[in-house]
């Protein structure tokens, strides 16, 4: 980027320039110097800072800011510069951004250094004494992401940075630019089960005490469990078992152990500490024992003010009128939602984590038009909190 | 045992030179060259042969036999010459045999070396005139057990030499000698299960199938199934879940194949191949398969002739009054009933398959004597098959 001056920079030559940095998750060095030279020159305080330990860590993050007058709104953006790995099988290479037609092909294009190249494109439209603007960017969100949006949290919150909206820049539309943005995610528990029993022979079964009888008869309750019905802005509560494991080679054996793991994805009626105890006490109940991992709660923007100005820039830039969904898997508006209301929205994601990902070259501009819009209608806003 | 005439060596001598030569299944050569030293000279016409080929085979077998007159009854006794492994934490030499105070210590001492000296003893007393007596004896009963058994009958079928009734040496006494004989035993099936389903996200569970949920409900169904309710002669069948497998390292991924393996032990109201059929119904009802593996079918001889010569044997030297039991895992007698009437009577089990296993040495000398009763009158008797 040190030959393109950025203000002079088209969006796709933003974007080129952040695929053109291979940045397979977790994402460290050239990828963070080329947004670094992106946001400087537009009047940027940039911040980047590693976090964390092995094997979690270390991990590069960046916070960058434009202070507005004293006073004025806080309008922030979070992504991440980290992409899943390509895998094989492109028809162009993956790292080598590649314009072909109207779409523009790369590891990265929509999941999401195509929509951070929008968001820093918009962001010279808009003059500094408008508000401040931040930019709140991991290098792990498609890996553990322990260290990552969670650290430029803490970051932020030590600064008294905190902002009076976030977006996430995630590819949430579907099928049209602007078809759907996300006001909320489900949460995640994984639970481990675990039965004990006694060996012995299969001839004597009353010697023995088969853990994988309790075992079943367990996941078979956890497997009619009705969690809910869903609510206004969620789907139903989800239970899936995801794992099996006696390991058992003895045919003539009763084992000893029994293990299964459990996937809960919630909706705002749980917590994943609710959905613990309450699988616990069925595992209990059946002989075994229940260790939950909570990935994520569930979180909900309610909608209003934040949601309306996003809706209002979308259907004014391409005519679509949003769903606002809550559906998907987790992303790290799970952990921004603590600091302030968040809502996802960004390009189509059809190619995303796939071969051939692309982003519609047209997309891109349409995009960072909704961008300026939402800035401006943000930071302008009186309250994006009723 | 060339130093020792058969002749004159007592039942624990016989049973001592057997446990010295080590036999760990398969067994081969030295304690079958022990064995026909000892029938030899009585008379017995040794065939010794190996048969099957790796992984199952070769393995070692003896049929021996001494004919009666023309149309004289046919008595045979099965046995075997390999034991299992030792294991640790003896006290003596596992194939060094020891008496110690009242017991003859040795691996092999009741399962089953001990027996079939027992029964070249009570041999020695049968003048030659009486009747066909055989020995029916492979070197692999505690192993795979495929080549054994099976190809002792298949020569004896070849030979037409069919005996009129069969008395398998196992170690069938349980707190003293002659307190149970098996007049059959559960027949064993394995079964395979199988489901396959598409792997997807969690967060995606529409678009995926989850062949777990699959398994669990048809598990929890074979686990509900009454088989029956037992019979005159067998405890109820039973099905055990011995085996659970999907194999899943991805918390958020619904796996694309499950797999479970059941045992059933089932009595003489069934047959493996019916069994099979039935599981591989509700396996399918469930969208998955089944693949049973017959390990052996039920049998039993009736009560009548033979278990009631047998008895009285019993009750004429102990005292004790026999129960006819049917409990247990296998053994070789699933394949010898095929051949005739077929019960096993022998040795207590305390200590069978165990570390110090070991024999009363009393009870030798008792068995040898209720073995010369049993062939003398089973060779006297019009019929055993009434
Ligand atoms: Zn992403
Ligand atoms: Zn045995």
């Amino acid at each position: 980027m040190s030959q393109t001056a950025p203000l002079a920079a088209s969006v796709i030559d933003l974007a080129e320039a952040l695929i053109a940095c291979p940045s397979v998750t977790p994402a460290t060095g050239m990828v963070f110097d080329c947004l670094e030279e992106q946001l400087a020159p537009l009047g940027f305080d940039v911040t980047r800072f590693a976090a964390g330990d092995a094997p979690d860590g270390p991990v590069e993050n960046l916070f960058a800011v434009r202070r507005g007058p004293q006073g004025s709104r806080h309008f922030a953006f979070a992504g991440h510069l980290d992409v899943v790995p390509p895998g094989e099988g492109w028809t162009t290479a993956p790292f080598l951004p590649e314009r072909r037609g109207e779409l523009l092909y790369g590891r990265g294009a929509v999941d999401m250094k195509g929509s951070i190249a929008a968001m820093v494109a918009a962001v010279r439209e808009i003059p500094v004494d408008t508000g401040t603007i931040s930019f709140i960017i991991t290098g792990d969100e498609e890996g553990p992401a322990r260290h990552g949006t969670v650290a430029l949290i803490e970051l932020m919150r030590e600064r008294g940075e905190i902002p009076d909206m976030c977006l996430v820049g995630e590819p949430t539309s579907v099928n049209r630019l602007g078809d759907m943005m996300k006001i909320g995610r489900r949460g995640s528990v994984n639970i481990f089960l675990d039965v004990d029993g006694t060996q012995g022979h299969v001839a004597y079964p009353h010697l023995a005490d088969n853990p994988v009888t309790k075992l079943i008869t367990m996941l078979a309750e956890l497997n009619d469990l009705a969690l809910d019905d869903g609510t206004d802005w969620f789907q139903a509560s989800n239970l899936e078992i995801t794992d099996l494991t006696v390991g058992n080679p003895a045919h003539n054996v009763i084992p000893a152990q029994a293990a299964a793991r459990i996937s809960i994805r919630f909706n705002d009626l749980h917590t994943g500490a609710e959905l613990g105890e309450r699988v616990a006490a069925i595992a209990e109940k059946h002989g075994g024992t229940a260790r939950p991992i909570v990935s994520g709660e569930a979180f909900l923007t309610q909608p209003g003010a934040f949601s309306t100005l996003l809706a209002d820039a979308i259907r004014a830039e391409t005519g679509v009128e949003p769903e606002l969904s809550t559906s998907g898997g987790t992303s790290d508006a799970r952990f921004l939602k603590d600091l302030c209301p968040v809502i996802e929205f960004g390009l189509c994601n059809a190619t995303m984590h796939k071969r051939d990902e692309a982003v519609a070259i047209a997309d891109l501009d349409t995009l960072t038009r909704i961008y300026q819009r939402v800035i401006a209608a943000a930071l302008a806003a009186p309250s994006v909190n009723s």
